[in-house]
Formats: structure tokens, C-alpha cells, sequence
């Protein structure tokens, strides 16, 4: 990627090493997360604690820890300081994308059934609200944390699950618009508040946080805003692109048969022509039991042919790039070189979802 | 009430000032949690705003605040400083009943529909997940707590959350068991965990917090069980006696139409002749959608001619006795006699249902 060789000369990382510390970033986490559960969750009822403890032991990746862990090394923190303020919020991501699917009606999550397709709606929403209470009770009782730390990150917590649950509720009242009516405008105010903030900007600033100095916040969110946008508009691409063959986890034309509104699907209902363009509006406007898989397959092959996935990473690539700029230029001239290295050869990493 | 009699000449409260009392805090309740709010609402989407506002905004009855105001002033402490956090303990419940309706596809709630009834599934799940991070912020960010209570409240809020959660999952479990096997132990086991910690043991131990001296915590565990038990069967029997007529907030038959097994529905099978028995055991074992209106009626009949709602009534009262025993005899001695009677008394009309 042309746009990271300013950095190669000076602090880019040896991908080994980048890949050795994520994998050991995501082994520590888990550790601590599988150590606060296991006293946490003691004393349910068995049946629950199954259901409770399901999605955090899928082991997710593990990426918002470790930006957290790697931006606090950056700005001169202690990076295992970190780690347990890590795990707390992998565990929220665990309650979030619960939620999700949830909300969504998911078939699959890290490559088994969604939660509530294994328990049932009402077992999954009484099990994912005790997941939430164990995120902030694991934030309190098991980070370590000094009380000024602890009050910002519980700020932090609660800010980004306000600006999370917004986006949702934004993403929510999008499926009762007409697609021919949703515009990528609408996508990029939903995915700064639903994907990018808790996955990139919150991160960050609990990294931040922790080391108790850095860069400006408002450099960050600029950061954030476009890093994780472009994050999410791939994740997009991967899901209508994935065929089931490779490790995706999720079943093919899985945003297709939630009738989400993507920046694919956005793109691809302005480019394909009328009589097709149609067919793609009346299936985004059916309720979720009328959409059928066949119709569902065969729309995948016209956004495909669309040449709107395309566009849409070019899109991407010119979000990353800003992100790239502001890392250049506001972020890394405050850090450490080590792990500011790790932190720009991770940022390329993510923009493009190689990791 | 007989049971109170040793009170009366000591410490019984004249019954209109403990009910301008309890106006009082409900006033000063609702005025905390509109400020709080206020302000935490403030940038959420507007029409999300609308459904997280809904609950909070309808003001239930405040008792388990009065009775966490009462408790700490009972042990010495201010109960001005304890409003607050009865506020964000509201605020709680407002989430808590909230979630309650939706697992139950209530009707209605205070008078008026309930939340999944007015803005669908979907928002409704979304917004209380909301109103519970405000829950945790308002008790952090609003109640201006010392560090030493903060983290007493933010574990015995959790405990209260895990237990309760813990107990809506017995009761989700117990929908799927034929009414013939469901037990009245299975139903004080449920009880005790759903419902007398969050509204007895977990608001008396808060207000033992804040005032930071008292009686013993397992006197006021045992306590709370008793009385929060006895609380939630006549709160069953209330519900199955309602005809709609007086001020109840629900649809006459609520319980029945959702099929809840309570302690009415296990007595009335054990009393009613074969016939009828065998056709309240198949309603029981309906899907909500095919249980009808006219059936839910007819078998509210018989469940009223049956005397399963006296007997409950009888059992309410030997748990409410032994929870004024325990009071007078473990928990009064420890407590300063003014705010003492006005517990007695509060705790006369709470077991009554009465307030």
C-alpha cells in the first residue's frame, strides 16, 4: 500500500512480529476474560451460564483489544496494564454483537449459529443483559484500575455503547426506507456511529487513557471516523463477496437476507439497470420471513456483476488513506517508535481486513 | 394487622405522614432521574430518544427507592443523601420491567401499552439496553457518591442485576414445564431470586450502604426473602382478581393470557376437578399465540372459584409475619426510632400490597 511507504524507513514493522504480538494479545485476553467469567458466572443456573458464557468462548479476534494495548504502548503506557482493560472490552463487543444478531435474526457468528438460534430469543436477550452487567462489573472489580483511570474508562465504556445503541437505532428505522431512497449519506452516519466509534476511536482512547498522554482527542476521532468507516465498508464487501468456502463465518449472502442497508447494497441498486433494480427494491422492502435463499442468491450475482463492490472499495481505500494522513501527521509525532510502528503496520492491516 | 401490634405504642408511624413521605420521595425520585436524563438523552436520535424516555417518564410508584431512603434513615444515615441513588435504583427498574414485558409479550404497563407494543421489537430491545448504560452512568456520573459507597452500590446493583437475571431465567425455563409438575418450591425458588432481592434485600442493603452501620446482612437477606416473596404472591393474586375496573395497569388475566406459572395457576390445578384441570394444564402448554381471550377469561373464573387465591393470601401472610418478626427482633434494635416506625408501617402496607 503506496500510502504507508512514508513510514517504511522509519518505524513499519516486521509483519511477524505484528502477527506474533496480536496472537499473543489475543491469548492474554482471554486469559483474563475466561478468569473474571469463571468466578463471575458461578453461581447461575447452569443452563444459563451455557448461554451466558457461549460467545465470549468463541474467542472473537480480538482487534479493539489490541489496537487499545497497542495505542496505549504508543503513547508510552505499559501495554499489559492494558490488557485487562482489554478483555473487559472484548466483552463488550461480545454483548454487541449478541445484540446484533439479535437484531438482525443472524444465522451465524464465528462459525456456529447465532446465539439465539441455539437458545431462543428470550434465554438469548435474559443471558446477553447479564453479559452487559458482567462488562462493567469486570471493569470495576477485575481491571486493577485507579480511580481516575477507572472513572475514565467507564466514561469511555458508556460513551461508546451510547453512540453504539444511536447507530443501531439509526440502522433500525434504515430498513423501513425504500432502498431507492437510501443514500450512502445515510450509510456514512450510520457506520461512524454503529461501527467506527467502538471500533476504532473508543479503542484509541482507552489506549489513550491509559498511558495519560498523547494526542489530541480530536485527532483521534478524525482517525477513528474514517479508519473505521472504511473498516465497515469492506466488512460489507467481504460478506457479499464471501461464497462459504473460505473462514467468514457467516453463511453466504448473509447481509442480503437481512435486507441490510449497506453501501453495496446502495451502490449496486444505482448501477444495475431498471427492471433488475427493481427486483432488488421489492426484496429489500420484504418483511424478513418472505425473502427466500434463491432469491436472495440470485440477487448476490447482480450486486456482484454490479461492478458496486469495486466502488466501493475504492471508497474505502480513499478513507484509509485520510486515516493514514491523520496517523502521519497528528498521531504518530506524539508516540514511541516501536509500537508506533506496530500501531501504523496494524492500521494497514485492519483498513484492508487482512487480519 | 395483629402482627404489628407490638409496634404500635413504640414507633407505628401516623399512616398520613408516611404517605407524604412516600410522595415526597417518589417527587424527589423522578426529579433526579428527569435531571439526569436530561442531560444523558441529549444526543441521542430523536425518535430514540422517545422510546428510552417512555418507561422512566410514566413514573411507577418509587417504592423500592422509598424503601432504600427509609432503611438508611432507619440506620442513622441521611436520607436526603440516599435519594439519589434511589433514583438511579429506579431507573433500574425501569429497565428491569421494561425487559420483564418484552420476555413476557406483556400488554400493557402503567396504564398504558407496553414498550414493544408501541415502537416494536427491535427499538424496544435498543432502547432498554440503553436506559441500562444509563443505569450504570447515572449511579457513577450523578449520584455523587464516595469512592467507598460508589463501589458498594455498583456491587450490590450488580448483585441485584445477576440475581434477578438469574431468576428470569428459572422463570423462561419454567414456561416449558407442564403446570401439573410446576411445584410451589419451584415457584418460592423463582420468587426469591426474581423478584425479593431487587425489590427488598437489595434496597435495604443499599440504604445500609449509605448510612454505613446497621443490623446484620443476612437478618436483612432473610427479611427481604420473606417479605418479597410475600409481596410478589399478592402482586399474582392482584393481577388474577383484576377486572379492569380499578387502577391496576394491566389487562384483567395479564398472567394467565401470558401462561406465567405462579403460585395462583399451581394451586388452582391442584384444586380444580379433573375436568377443568386437565383444561387449564392444555392452556398452560399453549404458544402464546394460540391462547385466546375468551379461554384466559373462563379460566380466570374458574381460577377464582377454586380458592387458590385465599390460599395465597394465607401464605402471603405467614411469610409477611415472619418477616415482622424478623424485623422487630433482629433489625429494629439495631435502628433510630423515628425512621424505625416509619419502616414497620411501610412494611405493613408493602406486604398488603396495599401502597
Amino acid at each position: 500500500m503506496s500510502e504507508l511507504t512514508f513510514l517504511r524507513g522509519r518505524t513499519i514493522m516486521d509483519d511477524r512480529i505484528l502477527q506474533n504480538f496480536l496472537a499473543g494479545c489475543r491469548d492474554g485476553v482471554f486469559t483474563h476474560i475466561k478468569s473474571y467469567l469463571h468466578k463471575a458466572a458461578a453461581g447461575l443456573p447452569s443452563s444459563m451460564k451455557t448461554c451466558v458464557l457461549d460467545y465470549p468462548y468463541r474467542r472473537g479476534k480480538a482487534l479493539r483489544p489490541a489496537l487499545l494495548v497497542i495505542f496505549c504502548g504508543a503513547c508510552g503506557g505499559r501495554p499489559t496494564a492494558a490488557l485487562r482493560l482489554g478483555a473487559a472490552y472484548q466483552l463488550l463487543e461480545d454483548w454487541g454483537i449478541g445484540r446484533d444478531d439479535l437484531l438482525d435474526g443472524a444465522l451465524m457468528r464465528r462459525g456456529k449459529p447465532a446465539l439465539q438460534q441455539l437458545y431462543g430469543a428470550a434465554r438469548a436477550i435474559n443471558s446477553l443483559d447479564m453479559l452487559h452487567v458482567f462488562v462493567f462489573d469486570m471493569l470495576y472489580s477485575y481491571c486493577g484500575l485507579s480511580p481516575a483511570l477507572y472513572g475514565k474508562a467507564h466514561t469511555l465504556f458508556t460513551r461508546a455503547s451510547v453512540v453504539t445503541l444511536g447507530g443501531q437505532h439509526l440502522d433500525i428505522e434504515a430498513r423501513d426506507i425504500p432502498l431507492a431512497d437510501f443514500t450512502p449519506r445515510m450509510y456514512y452516519r450510520i457506520a461512524a456511529r454503529k461501527t467506527a466509534f467502538y471500533t476504532v476511536t473508543a479503542p484509541c482512547l482507552l489506549g489513550l487513557a491509559a498511558a495519560g498522554r498523547g494526542p489530541a482527542e480530536r485527532d483521534i476521532a478524525a482517525f477513528g471516523e474514517a479508519l473505521g468507516t472504511a473498516f465497515q465498508i469492506i466488512d460489507d464487501v467481504l460478506d457479499v463477496e464471501n461464497d462459504g468456502a473460505g473462514g467468514f463465518g457467516k453463511a453466504p449472502g448473509n447481509d442480503i437476507m437481512e435486507a441490510k442497508r449497506t453501501l453495496v447494497a446502495a451502490e449496486a441498486w444505482r448501477r444495475l439497470p431498471p427492471s433488475r433494480r427493481k427486483k432488488m427494491a421489492v426484496f429489500y422492502a420484504l418483511p424478513a420471513g418472505a425473502r427466500t435463499a434463491a432469491a436472495a442468491a440470485a440477487l448476490r450475482r447482480d450486486i456482484l456483476a454490479s461492478g458496486a463492490p469495486e466502488a466501493c472499495r475504492r471508497r474505502a481505500l480513499r478513507l484509509s488513506a485520510k486515516a493514514e494522513l491523520i496517523l502521519r501527521d497528528k498521531l504518530l509525532p506524539h508516540m514511541r517508535p516501536r509500537y508506533a510502528g506496530m500501531l501504523a503496520a496494524f492500521v494497514r492491516r485492519l483498513s484492508s481486513r487482512s487480519v
